[in-house]
């Protein structure tokens, strides 16, 4: 699987999502700008001592990403994650390779992008009380899903 | 669905997890002793604007939960999280009042107490590398399998 961080900015998510990026050999993607400095130590700490074994990917932009993984690649699907639409997680069918896209904390996936693939767009259900999940918690939950609909074989 | 974590170390997973509560409707059962002050800033900032509605329980010890919860309770199941069974969290069912138990983040739950209650352990599937996932990621992860089984109904 690979997860993609569309400019993540609290560098203690990104950690945790790295710590459960290797716990389940996941690709993690990083789309600039960040909020933080992937060197710092605080990173490091919420990834524990796996973030040195994140197979990472951190790209310049997110026409940058999309050209070199998306665009003309017949078998990536990629998924984003949204507070947005009716389709849940659990409706989709993931498979092994597969992108999952989640926006910055403080505001999600921007709302053009997310209309301009409205298939692919997916929903955690929640109560509607303004705020969401945590980013690492939504990443875990719908990564979790994905790999069980793959039997868990993280290979 | 409950939420019971046993002597809970780390002030930001419990704000986490209290955050995932409020948004699910799940009562957070913490058990003492606890390894912060409730009252801590760091767990309301976690758990945002949320913590103030959090479905709280606090108990003295794991008697005192079992006792006024489980004990004598014929429809309560409870649930243990563990790195040390081989029964997947996906291969149990969930019910709508189901307890699910998680240990300290440093030592999970005592081995003693799991093997009194093998058929109730269960487990995330993870490359076996020494760690395990972020407490709050592999409650998302759980509770949220739960939820799907009784199809995301909070009521």
């Amino acid at each position: 699987m690979n997860i993609v961080l569309l400019n993540p900015e609290i560098h203690v998510n990104t950690g945790n999502i790295g710590r459960t990026c290797v716990l389940t050999n996941t690709k993690l993607h990083l789309i600039k700008p960040l909020g933080f400095e992937l060197g710092d130590k605080k990173i490091k700490r919420a990834g524990l001592d796996y973030w040195k074994d994140v197979q990472l990917f951190v790209w310049e932009s997110l026409e940058d990403f999309w050209s070199k993984n998306i665009e003309g690649n017949d078998s990536a699907k990629i998924y984003m994650a949204t507070t947005k639409t009716k389709q849940k997680y659990t409706d989709v069918k993931f498979q092994k390779d597969d992108y999952i896209m989640f926006g910055p904390e403080s505001r999600g996936i921007p709302e053009d992008f997310l209309n301009a693939h409205k298939e692919k767009n997916i929903t955690i259900p929640m109560l509607p009380i303004g705020r969401s999940l945590n980013l690492s918690n939504a990443v875990a939950i719908i990564l979790y899903e994905a790999l069980k609909q793959v039997n868990f074989e993280f290979e």
